[in-house]
């Protein structure tokens, strides 16, 4: 398997950025459950670029589900969902001289040269699109189930925002609607002028985005190898630019000592629970039933229009790239809706597999 | 799959801390790999503890090859390791109280009482010896091919290593013999007195590992979902502890620019290298010919011997965990190898998906 | 997984018989494979009804290829495949009325009522065009490692076919073209007259499908469990009606001594091959290097104009169907296609699982 | 994936004939199932040769748990069988001298000379032994949910058994422990005597086997690609000598129209069955609640002790093989129990997938 995930759900991509259409199947996904196109709009929304800080390129993203969904829900069969690809300029883009950070050069090294190179092919984060739609109907059936999912920018270069607050689905409520998602205003313009600034160099910025999860039953994921940890990271790394996955207080824990990152049970008399979270709700790779907290580490985007070194592979010989054409100073923030369809991805198949095939039915 | 993980080359674990016998099967590796049974002894001894910063328990783990290995060499078919239990003191144990930062209480959420309890069951780290054992062959195998992997502790709680030298062969060398893994001496003795002095305060400490690979070739891996970074993670998230897992520069490309982050291509007219690695060996999901680098977080071992709020899950009422018995201040010497195995493991099955199942062979 | 078969190179199939459009994504096909979409429509007009033993449901199955192939090869990434359906007769098919033999009831109780249940959904053969569309691409890429496949019909009701010949490339060039692939010709008369006659009374007759695969290389194929019988039979049994599969001699090897059944091996020096081949080219379920054999046994469709006993599911009440509509008196030498597909993507994937990803590719 | 099969509860098999130990590990058996290793001993019995029949080698299979079981119930993680080999005389066996209808040629094709040859090595029906001893535990959990297996020796050569009765239970029980399974006493013995026959002859037989499973719930399986049929074909014909898999009236359905070949659905009010079962509780590849039905057909033995013709692959000569050693004469009688054994492991897999990991569970 390549490029298909999952088990009991699983999601199928194909398509090139610049190629007739692109696409996602998801397979597996409980009968029954509503499918509401308004909210998978909605979702593209936030992955499209917005405004100074993202790319010239702005695609409506009209998508057409053409199986697995009828009279308006999902029939368990599998769902395709098609987004064809409008506004592409492929003139922008040359072969031959692989763009460092970027995967040309490692394409060219697994597809000798067959890969349609045009805006990344099949590398491109235009791919995530459908993905995001395809996470919609997961994000839709999740909250049914009590099961919320939300992801804010917790740094973006050296700007950081607060950390989530107590009331943790009040903060996801509050980034649902965001297209630049960040719990504190201040932190947000101070963010957008760190994009700007690498923007007017010609340049570009990463970050890190903070998710939490609310809702998941205790009791979900495998000891060895199929712990929550390594779904969800297998998954997330598929994310173009996510460079690193952490859990719960993640490389922090590293210098903490074992009193101060193991966190204490206690109970009400009725349910389990733990004082603080250290782990982010995962201890030997299951759910515990606390709220999930990963972040993860989105590098800044390799498309730059400073001179950079390279190779033209056709004569190998040393040669200077200078981009032109259309890209975003910073990925980050349309980043934040891919983590959270891949998440509830992830999730609608970890607990199909614990708990059936029916389990998110609404039946 | 829960226990079995991998495509071509595929490992599965099985045992409990204090069952009769604990081992792993490697299933699709190459015919014709020689098996040297005393490199597989010295791995185990990388794993085992020793001095006084590990458990008291010792286990001399007289592992067994029972199938897949005839006339010293790999047959092609599935070969079990076993390792039998002998050093365990179950009433060290006690049903009932579990405790903070370990599996106890989600296995009984998972497995409903049903689990092996003692000792940790089969989430115990004790599983990992037979993995370290199959990795061994699996290192040999890599070895063959001009493949190296060398991993350090890159910090123990605030002590930090030196980084890889301009030499990494020559590091992960000097590191293959050393019990306590650690690039700079100076920095091992300053470890050792950390976790100590953690050990004195009946408390403990974590970590991070920092990993390299050398001589993997360019163009393994998938874009989506099975990119490189992707598999690793999986693998790696499966170790108990670790709790962090990052590519390259990891969570510091988070505050670069694209400018510092991309890695210039260049050429010496026969082959395509980067001048610098801060995506750590892989763009797109995909190897690039350069070394692979990677970073794991090891929390600090749960096993500790100050008072713990906890909750007696018979009775629903919240309790204090006083732990006896033996238990390490420190792991992540001994993960280590754990490390190394299973990168080791992972590797093999990129590489026979996509170079066939002969690959590795000898022939 | 439930809708993507293979490893190495995976198939997905969507769509639902009455809904927008129906496709395939094919996985993991080496780069640089020369798509021929002359001969994906020559494979498609295969697969169509035709003449008065067919519905009368004629689609023109305009195909698109929206991903995976660029300047007329593949690209090494998923190719989706997309078929429109035009001509549906939605009022044709009534909700409630279980046809016997169909998947109406057994859809029911898996999807609780929210199947698409026109014309079969997701059910329906329909779903088959997308795959020999998909199927054409792994024939193509076969025939350029030597590797051919054919079908006959061996058996329609009672009527038989002749066997292959001894020049069995000849006979696989011979059934290429045909539409109603018979190697008598005087034997397809007869079986033109079974299927007649079953129409005429408002019946329907299956039949049996005899397949050769010429070229296959030896050592392919995995003893436990991933035989080629496995993987094969795996595949051909999603074909809806087939409920029999057996290789080499299949079922007749059961009344046979072992002094007939095994296949003498014999040399001229350079290769070893069998005087006979008894067991279809595979033992302990690894390829031979003799010709793969293999009948399907094909079910009659069970659509029939005679009035059947079934129940009302909603009133649970027994009720009696009488269907009216379009439907097939055989399917069978529409579906030998279909075998031919499976059968080619199968092979592809056992082959890039053996020899590399790269195995297919036209570099 | 090659020597493991299943999704969410899997088997793993490792082992040669001639090596240590052979075993096998189950994966994902939901906790709390009472293990009952009487139970596992007498179906270990059913698989023994026993009396002039069969092989002299005779093995008392004194198999060990050694994981995954604890108080007498399953935990939930992996459980690993052993069984050692005591009894081998590896002498009785010639390397380069490969035996017609066996694997010793494939093996080296594929193994490039590595294999164990000794015996069959992985080949070995041996290997069969550990699958039973699993196989019991996966009979068992069925029981406790009112899902019983039964086989019998349908045919033997030309012999024939007379078919299952209307009280399939009964003759489920009948056969249960039955060394020879065969509903008719008469036409035991005329089997018995037409293996005598071959034996005599310094030759083999192969036959039938037809099985039953009462109890299955509607509404399991996949439409594409994993039916019913597929799972258990994929399952069947990885059982060494199976070369033929049909369902419900399998290959006769080729003959019949389908008038004839169509279940009718009826109804006391309550439930829906059919009145004919031609489809073997199986449409569109999903369980209809009848019982489910098929027949294997089992090649003769391939190891006789006629002189064969072979190819001595060292001087790539044409030899001639003359056999010696233990051989069974027949084996169907000893493959009743490996069938009912994959069986229940395929059905616990997809019953845990449809409904979750604790289905089976006695909680």
């Amino acid at each position: 398997m390549k490029n298909t995930f999952g088990q009991s759900v699983a999601v199928t991509l194909f398509g090139e950025s610049h190629g007739a259409e692109i696409g996602a199947v998801i397979d597996g996904m409980a009968p029954g459950i509503l499918v509401d196109e308004d909210f998978i709009r909605h979702q593209l929304t936030l992955r499209r670029p917005a405004g100074k800080i993202s790319t010239a390129r702005v695609e409506s993203d009209p998508f057409r589900i053409v199986s697995g969904v009828f009279e308006g829900r999902t029939t368990g069969t599998p769902i395709c969902i098609l987004i064809p690809n409008s506004n592409t300029k492929s003139g922008d883009y040359t072969r031959g001289l692989p763009r460092p950070g970027h995967a040309d050069y490692t394409a060219l090294c697994k597809y000798h040269g067959y890969e349609d190179y045009r805006g990344g092919g099949h590398f491109s984060g235009r791919i995530t699109a459908p993905l995001v739609a395809a996470g919609a109907i997961a994000i839709s059936a999740l909250r049914e189930k009590g099961i919320y999912i939300g992801t804010h920018m917790a740094s973006v270069g050296r700007v950081k925002d607060r950390s989530f607050g107590a009331d943790l689905n009040a903060d996801i409520d509050l980034l649902a609607d965001l297209n630049f998602p960040v719990l504190d205003a201040d932190a947000a313009d101070r963010m957008r002028e760190e994009i700007e600034a690498a923007a007017r160099d010609g340049d570009s910025v990463g970050g890190t985005l903070e998710t939490v999860v609310t809702g998941m039953p205790a009791g979900v994921g495998e000891p060895w190898f199929d712990t929550v940890e390594s779904i969800l990271s297998h998954a997330l790394f598929a994310i173009p630019a996510i460079k690193g996955v952490a859990f719960g207080d993640g490389f922090e824990m590293a210098q903490m000592r074992g009193s101060e990152a193991n966190d204490a049970l206690t109970t009400d008399g009725n349910t389990v629970t733990t004082k603080t979270n250290h782990n982010g709700g995962i201890n030997g790779g299951i759910t515990n039933g606390m709220p999930l907290c990963f972040t993860c580490a989105v590098k800044p985007t390799p498309s730059i229009f400073k001179a950079q070194d390279t190779v033209d592979t056709e004569t190998m010989q040393n040669a200077t790239l200078e981009l032109k054409g259309r890209h975003d100073p910073a990925i980050i923030h349309r980043a934040r809706v891919v983590v959270d369809s891949m998440t509830a991805l992830v999730l609608c198949d970890l607990l199909a597999q614990r708990f059936g095939t029916d389990y998110l039915s609404s039946k």
